[in-house]
């Protein structure tokens, strides 16, 4: 299995509040941790913002079985041709991560629909992540409720899809709440958005949380074999025609 | 349209605690509330646990519309023949509105499949309802969120099957989260579960949770032309049986 | 309530067998359908792609309550600013039904999120219409099946969500099936589709197809009294910040 | 892994039309098609409905971790303790596959609410089984469609919930339709409702059904490490109560 971890890169280098807790970027932590999570069979490679192609040629695509997307303050300047690239190879099988702030991200509006948008927002607060769905491969060996002691707060209404799985809903220290694991199937691909997440905490270091990352990659991951294309016109008895 | 109120009546009687709040049980503040938001239109009367047949015969059940259920204590005490003749009723078409502890009442379990139990609880709790489908008819008019001075804190996992609508989920002072407002189909009827409405506190006066309230009523009542039955045996072209 | 039909009308004057049909249009018979059904209460206006803007100026649609689209060859020339108007609309209430081959609209990707590809087509089939949620409004009074006697059969995969509500399952005279009645929650709005309305057959003088399309406008509409914007930045005990 | 293979087994020695396709049961059918396809690391055992407890003591169902239902003509002498054990193994965890006529079982009824009625049926029809969700790992390696000679027609409305993943569709020669691929989640525990299996024809020796069975037995298995049980009294900071 492969995984590119996709990352804007932006305030790591600007903002001490967040290179003093990430001072080599999130996709560094990112990858450590699917890294040690996966084991050696899984490749783990980044891609920036600030590379060509935002690191997402179409060989970088079609050679990815899940990819995670950290953007935030940057994301208006991601290309359309990028963002549609990743929304078709998502449809076509490929597993997408949203993680924290990038449910705003173009990708995330793209193949969402809605517009993404939360009602609110506090940085630091303490949340407890509550699983729903507690046979679900994504909550597997992970505890409930986890503890993050600092985060940050997003509040409901948040405008997305209702998830086809409702996996994790968090409460913070003002009382709001936030469906914060949701996934949903897209075409042949899988999203999942984990809210978890916030620049200026260590929250990607937290093992509750690594192990729920792990786990989300290998339930976006596509099935090794996966089910042919349909029969197509000619072959089917009943003549038909199929979409140019 | 007509209403049913159905109320265990047993604590209102019982606990100072209780009927200081509810002196003449909370089914009379129930159809209060409804006669006021629904007016002269609607139908409201009561049914008791104590009555005979629960004062659910088959009669009763075929003239509502909409059933409302409160029950806490007293629940392992509905017969079985009346749960079963509730749930044929629902999946005929009937609405039901699942009010707070019923969640675990054999009505609820009978058409939700699951044990529907919740992981904990603690009274006094306020109570933050955060509206999660801001476009549903539940919660036309209502504001966002609903504060809940006291009530009763049930904690997730709750185990019922993913609602086909979830319109609410509740933060209490613990932290702790519930999906409190969850619509679900089963056959030609539509069951809601609200889960304010602990008995110690007078939250059914709230003119909030008297809005949801009726709201929900009206989102669960048949249509008033519904659906025919399927053409049966002999008459559609390919020769068919149907069950007995 | 105001209902505005909006209709590509490019096939009408363009080829006999779809002038034959409809010579005024698609758009026409759909107002007069929706008149009959809906009764005085509710005005229906026509918009057309040939018009400025579509004929979707803001003022049209701040005033639409439900929109029909019908929309086949000329998708691509409908412009992204009109598109991403009436995204923003439906994400703010407006209801949306998405006609036929519409679901492969710009408008309905733009929702949606995925390709909304067919996997096949075939003109003149026969279908049936088979009801799957008989409680739901929208099959009120509508016979199960619908036979229509000629259409046209469109093929799963059928690259969309899963729908929140599946009202429909279609088969055609080959054996292929759709998921042909589809209903979604998008933000505040709602967005139905409903495969039926190929526009070489009289399908939409049919009394069962014109009763689907009431009930589903019916179904779309805002309630008279949505809920209000969450209390904001403030006023709000713990302090947090909504997005710009 | 460990499956258990549960059938009827009564029509295999009363009527020709079915002995003569599984002489040895369809329950022997089952299990080497399992094997076949899961390998070595999987133990299949069989219990049939005539042994003491219908084969599923206590101790069968917690060494269980999918188990697999077919019933028909007896599923009404099926006790209802057993039916209750095997209800809350799934809550608790255990997969379950219910195969064809079972949709109508006690198991299947009190899992899923409802009353599980098909709208009608007819014996010898081919069946055309169509993917919904191609990404889904229950079609993995699946072809689409699979055709299925000869079966059985089962009609809609199918009186189920709906389904949290709907998988296959499937048409008859009649026109007729049905969710014929279901899946929910219900408590820690999986379903799945698979329609194909209708005892009269061998079903159950095509590879393509053998393949989904066996893909399905690995969907509804539960993770090798399952999510703890919450956190429970006295260690949580905000004291509650856990149920009785």
């Amino acid at each position: 299995m492969n995984v590119t971890v996709w990352n804007e890169f932006f305030e790591e280098r600007k903002y001490p509040s967040v290179s003093s807790v990430y001072p080599d970027g999130l996709h560094t932590v990112l990858r450590q941790a699917l890294a040690e999570q996966l084991g050696p069979g899984t490749g783990v490679r980044v891609a920036l913002q600030e590379e060509p192609e935002h690191g997402l040629g179409q060989d970088v695509l079609d050679d990815t079985d899940v990819l995670l997307w950290w953007g935030h303050l940057k994301q208006d300047e991601v290309s359309d041709e990028v963002v549609e690239r990743v929304r078709r190879r998502v449809l076509d099988g490929m597993g997408l991560l949203i993680l924290h702030s990038a449910i705003e991200s173009k990708v995330a509006k793209a193949l969402l629909g809605t517009s993404c948008r939360i009602t609110g927002w506090r940085h630091g607060d303490s949340e407890l992540l509550w699983t729903i769905l507690p046979g679900h491969e994504i909550v597997a060996g992970v505890p409930n409720p986890v503890v993050i002691p600092h985060g940050e707060m997003y509040g409901e209404p948040l405008d997305i899809p209702a998830p086809d799985e409702l996996v994790f809903i968090s409460s913070y220290e003002g009382g709001e709440v936030l469906r914060s694991g949701c996934a949903w199937h897209r075409g042949r691909g899988r999203v999942f958005f984990f809210a978890p997440g916030h620049e200026e905490a260590p929250i990607y270091f937290q093992p509750e949380i690594r192990r729920v990352l792990a786990n989300a990659v290998r339930w976006a991951a596509p099935p090794a074999q996966p089910q042919p294309r349909l029969t197509r016109q000619g072959e089917w008895p009943a003549k038909w025609w199929v979409p140019a």
